[in-house]
């Protein structure tokens, strides 16, 4: 079984947000896999994917602090600055968290641990709407 | 073909632990697939998978030194401390080293390079036994 | 359909490469795929592949900059030096970005974003030709 969709997801402020229903929302088709994978891939170069803690909203700001001081926006030494200071601390952020999961479906569900949830990583101030291609294969 | 398993391994301490011998074990129907791909997923959010060199035992150690400096435990600004001082940090390096692979089958065999090793990368002091699901695509 | 080749990169500097159209020109196969993934996998430990901005050549550069600063060669700590100072660097950046991208395909292409290019990340002062393999699968 081959099966994709297109979603949209509305503007988030910058930072780390949990998105892992409106994963599960836009495909309903996993009930019918006993075994396969889900690929999400975000079609951007200044938002990531990424996988944490899905309970403690510290553990988001915590992020947010962490990645904000290790990629500072507007470093000197930085060329491509046309953009805005957050453009390219948020090229770098987005290659270092990556574009995309590949998570495991097993008997209908996201084979996901316990405290594990999908992460929205926005990197811009304002970012707008992203695009994300969900691609499910499997049997 | 789609096989898919779910495996524990030992508990193992703070560090980077080669694991590829485990899970070629687990996987002994890829000598039945031509091409394909198979997909390793850690189901935490404080330990992560990444691949790196094989031989070399101070890989391993510097790996660790290098990013227990660039993520310290209890950096002064995390809030989500409750579960010990290893634990933001873990989840961190976990985003930043990433919680899949997905590596290339070819002729029966995992297609790695000549000095490529999978890598547990225990981020906790004491983590635990951590549980792994691996999922083999091919023909 | 599944569909696998191994193509050789010839010799980069080190730094960041586009290499969108080498990846594209080796899988022509995918015209003729509907919806599916595209895996592309580089087997070495000292170079890594990303996504990232497909225009500005700044980009390039401040990424190189960025990580030459943050991952430096021969830190004093290192213990794996025997292959030179750049060897060490080299292996962590790879495990940061990472060996492998899934790229979802959709109506006979890469579905990639407007401004996504498939980078080489090339860590290494003379890394030389560099392997990948891409598996393509879907229908």
């Amino acid at each position: 079984m081959y099966y994709q969709t297109e979603i949209t997801l509305n503007p988030r402020p910058r930072g780390f947000h949990i998105i892992t229903r409106e994963i599960e929302n836009a495909i309903l088709e996993i009930s019918k896999v006993k075994i396969g994978i889900v690929n999400i891939f975000i079609k951007h170069t200044s938002a990531s994917l990424t996988i944490n803690e899905n309970v403690s909203p510290e553990v988001k700001t915590d992020m947010q602090n962490y990645f904000n001081k290790l990629v500072p926006d507007d470093l000197p030494y930085f060329e491509h600055t046309l953009e805005g200071p957050d453009d390219m601390s948020a090229h770098i952020k987005s290659s270092m968290l990556g574009y995309s999961l590949t998570i495991p479906v097993t008997d209908g569900r996201l084979n996901l641990g316990t405290w594990q949830g999908i992460y929205l990583c926005e990197h811009r101030n304002h970012g707008g709407a992203r695009r994300l291609v969900i691609t499910l294969i499997g049997e």
